[in-house]
C-alpha cells in the first residue's frame, strides 16, 4: 500500500508541513524508520530520536514547530498514527472458509461469511453471528452466543453459556466461563458450591492472551461494552466492568467487586471481592485495593491510597532511616 | 427441578421458618433473585438487599430473627445453600462415549464409563481411571495416570508421568509437570538442569484455569489431598502442599517450598523457595513471604510479617508525614 | 543407564574421594536418595540431610571434607550435578515422524529429521529448522521461521511472522507474537492500534508455560540469545530482552522497555513501560520498578530502590510502631 502524505494528512484531519506529495509505503518506529516510512512522536522521552530519524514523515503534536521532516501535526498524534495505520495496512479480507476439519454441532448456527479454523470445535445450539472469525484449535460450548465480527484467536475456549457481544476479540489460551473458585467451609472440610453462572461479555470488548475469566456462582460476570483486557487477567465470578475499563495485564479482580465505567488498572493490581470502584477512577500498578474507591479518584500503593497520600508515604520512606537518627538525636539531646 | 421447600431445609438440617409447601424451582444472587427461585445471605454486606429482594425463600443465618419471607435458618448458610444447589441443578450424566476423533494410544488403558472429547490425546501406557471426563482438545502425555471421577476441561495439559487421585478436576488451558525453572549458572553461561522428576496430585483437587504446576527436578512435586487451587497461579518444581490448602488466584509458590495442611494463600502472594509454612497458616493478599511461617499464624504485608505488626505498620504508614511534621517540630523548639 | 562413580568424576573434572568403582544408577533429593543413586549438596539449608541420606555418592563443594561416602568434589556441584545428569539420562532420540493428522500448509518447509505431533499445524510460508520437535495440539501461523533443534511443547501458540532461533524450548500454553496492548484515547471513546509488529526470539532461548510475549506495535518484540523465562511471564510489545537474562515466574515487563544482558528478575516482579535496565541488573521478587537502573545494581522493594536502602527501610519499617512511641514520649517530656 502507498499512500500520498497529503491523502494521510486529510484522512486524520491534521495539518501537513512540508511535501504532501511523498509516498508514504509503511510505518515504522522513530528510531528506525527508513525512508519511504512515516513515524510519530507521542511521548517525549524518543524525542532525542527526532533529529536522527530516517524516516519521510512524521506526525508531531501541534506545538512542536519542527519542520526538517514533512510532518503531519495533531493535537492527538498517537490517535492519528493509528488512524494512519488502518489506512497503510488494511485488513485482508479472510476468506469465509469453514475448514473441513472443524467440528460443528448440527445444531448450532453458524452465520454468513464466517471463517472457522482447522480443528476447532463448535457445541450445541451455539450461534455464531455473521463474519467471524475464529482461528483453527478454539474450543467453543455448548449454548454459548457469539455476536457479528468476533475475532477469536487459536486455542481460546470459551465455556458452555457464555454470551458475547459484537466485534469482539479474544486472544489466544484465554478462557472464558471456567468454574469460579467458591467453597463453602464446614466442620468436615471443604464443599465446592456448584458454580451455575455464566459471563456476559458486551460488543467491542478485547481480551488478552491466557486470560482468565470465570463464569458466575449464580448470575453473570459481566464485561461492559468497550473494555480492553491485557494479557494474563483474572477476572474471578460474580466481577462486573462498566463500559470502556482498562485492565492492564497480571491484574487480579476477586469475586462480586464492581467497576463503574471507564476504569484504568494498570499492572500487576490486585482488589479483593465485594468492593465497588467508581466510574473514572485509576490505580497504579502492583496496588492492592481492599476498600471502595469513589468515583473519579486516583489511587496507589499497598494498601491502595489516594496518589496524593501514597506520595507522600513513599518520599517519607525514603527519608526513614535518616527520621530514625534525628529522633536518637533528639533523645540524645534531651 | 422443582422442590418443596420443607424438602430443601430438610436435606440440609436447616430450621424453616415460614410457608414449606412451596415450590422452589432454581437459585439467585440476593439482588436478583424472583418467585420461585431461594437466595442466601452469608456476607453481611449483602444485608441490605433482605428487605427488598423477590426471592420465594432465602437461607439466613440461625440469629437472624428475620421472617418476612420463608426461611431456612442453618449456622453455616453458604454451605447449607451449596448443598441446596447440589440438589436444585444435578450435574447430567455425561455420555461415556469416546469420540472417534479422539486419539489414544493403543498401550493406554481406559477405564469403565469414560468420556473423552473430540481431538483428544492420550499417550503411551497413560491409564484413566473409571468415569473419568475428559473433555475436547485435551493432551494427555505418556505414563500418566488419572483416578476415578477426575474431570479435565477442554485443552488442559497433562504431560508424561503425572500421577492424579480420584475425584480431581483441572479447568481449561492448565499446564501440569513442565520443565521446572533450573539452571546451573557457571563460567561459560547457563546450563539447563535436566527435569526428571514428575507430579503427584492428591485426590479431590481442584485446580483452575492456566494455572502451571512444574515437575520435580529429581523427586515429585506434590499436591496433597482436597487442596483447592484458583486460576493462574505457579507452582514451581519440588514443591509440597498438604491437604486441604486454599491457594487463590495469581499465588507463585518457588521451588521447594512446603506447606502444610489446611494454609490458606490468598491472591497474589509469592512464595520464595527452599521455605516450610505451617498447617493451617493464612497469608493475605499480595503479600511476600520470604521465611519459614509457624504453624498457625496469620501473615501479611511485603514482606509478610504477623498480622499484629503488619497492621500495626500500616496504620503507621498513614501517619508518616505528620510524623514528620511532628520530628521537625521538636527539632525547632528543642 | 549405570555409570562408574570414577567415570562421573571424570565426566565433571571433579576430586573424586572414595570408592570410584560403585556404579550409579540414577538420581535423587539427598532426603530421599537410595543405595544406587547420586545426590548432590548445593543449598546449605540441605546440609543437615548429609548424615542420613542413603545415597551411593554425593556431589559436594571442595570445601566439605565430608567423606562418609563416596565424594565427587566441585567447585559448583550444582553445575557438575547437571552434566551427571545429562549423563545418567539421555534424551531419547524421538522419532523423526511427521503425524498423519497434524495439517502443514503446502507451502510450509519443513527440515529434515523434525518430528511433528498430532493435530499440529503449521501455516503458509512457515520454515522449520532440521531436527525440531514440534509436539502434539501445536499452533504455528504464517510466516513463522523455526530454527534448528527447537522444542514446542503441546499447545504452544506461534503467531503470524514469529521468529525463533536453533534450539529454542518453549513450554506448553505459552502464546508467542499476540497482539500489543495499545490503544488510542480520543474524544469518542478508545481506538485500537494496529499491531503490525512481530517477535524475535533468540537461539537457546527457553521460556516456560503459559506465557505470554507479545508482537511489537510496529518493529519487533526481541528476546535476546540464551534467555531463561520462567512459567506466566508477561513481556509486552516491543521490550527489548538482552542475552542470558533469567526472568522468573509471574514477573511482568511493560511495553517497549529494554533490558540489557544477564538481568535477572525474580518472581512478580513488575517494571513499568520505556525504561532501561542495564546489564547485570538483579532485581528482588515483586519489586515495582519505575525507573531506569543503571548497570550492575541490585534494587529490590515497591518502589524498587537499591538493596542497601530498600533493606534499610524494611528494617526501619518494622521498628515504626515503636518510634512513633519514642516521638510521643519526647513531645510528652519536651
Amino acid at each position: 500500500m502507498r499512500i500520498k502524505l497529503n491523502q494521510l494528512a486529510e484522512l486524520v484531519s491534521g495539518r501537513l508541513v512540508g511535501n504532501g506529495e511523498i509516498d508514504i509505503d509503511s510505518a515504522a518506529p522513530i528510531e528506525t524508520a527508513r525512508k519511504g516510512q512515516i513515524t510519530f512522536l507521542a511521548n517525549s522521552k524518543y524525542e532525542k530520536f527526532l533529529a536522527a530519524t530516517a524516516a519521510s514523515a512524521v506526525v508531531l503534536p501541534t506545538d512542536k514547530g519542527y519542520h526538517r521532516l514533512p510532518v503531519i501535526e495533531h493535537e492527538n498524534p498517537y490517535f492519528a498514527f493509528a488512524l494512519i495505520l488502518d489506512a497503510l495496512y488494511p485488513t485482508p479480507i479472510s476468506k469465509a472458509v469453514i475448514d473441513s476439519t472443524a467440528i460443528i454441532s448440527s445444531s448450532a448456527i453458524i452465520g454468513n461469511d464466517c471463517a472457522i479454523g482447522a480443528l476447532s470445535l463448535i457445541g450445541e445450539n451455539s450461534t455464531i453471528g455473521d463474519n467471524c472469525i475464529i482461528f483453527p484449535q478454539v474450543y467453543i460450548g455448548n449454548h454459548v452466543t457469539l455476536g457479528k465480527g468476533c475475532k477469536l484467536f487459536p486455542q481460546t475456549v470459551i465455556l458452555d453459556h457464555t454470551a458475547i457481544g459484537d466485534n469482539a476479540t479474544i486472544h489466544s489460551g484465554t478462557v472464558i466461563g471456567s468454574d469460579g473458585f467458591g467453597y463453602a467451609r464446614h466442620k468436615q472440610g471443604i464443599k465446592k458450591v456448584k458454580q451455575i453462572g455464566w459471563v456476559e461479555i458486551g460488543s467491542e470488548v478485547e481480551i488478552g492472551a491466557n486470560c482468565t475469566i470465570d463464569r458466575g456462582a449464580l448470575g453473570p460476570t459481566q464485561i461492559g461494552k468497550g473494555c480492553k483486557i491485557d494479557n494474563l487477567v483474572q477476572i474471578a465470578h460474580n466481577v462486573e466492568l462498566g463500559e470502556n475499563c482498562i485492565i492492564v495485564s497480571q491484574v487480579g479482580i476477586s469475586g462480586s467487586t464492581k467497576l463503574g465505567s471507564g476504569v484504568i488498572l494498570a499492572g500487576q493490581v490486585g482488589l479483593v471481592g465485594h468492593i465497588e470502584i467508581g466510574d473514572g477512577v485509576a490505580v497504579g500498578a502492583q496496588s492492592g485495593v481492599r476498600k471502595n474507591i469513589p468515583s473519579g479518584k486516583t489511587y496507589f500503593g499497598y494498601p491502595a491510597r489516594e496518589i496524593m497520600l501514597a506520595k507522600r508515604i513513599e518520599a517519607c520512606l525514603s527519608r526513614l532511616p535518616e527520621l530514625f537518627k534525628r529522633v536518637r538525636s533528639l533523645e540524645e539531646n534531651k
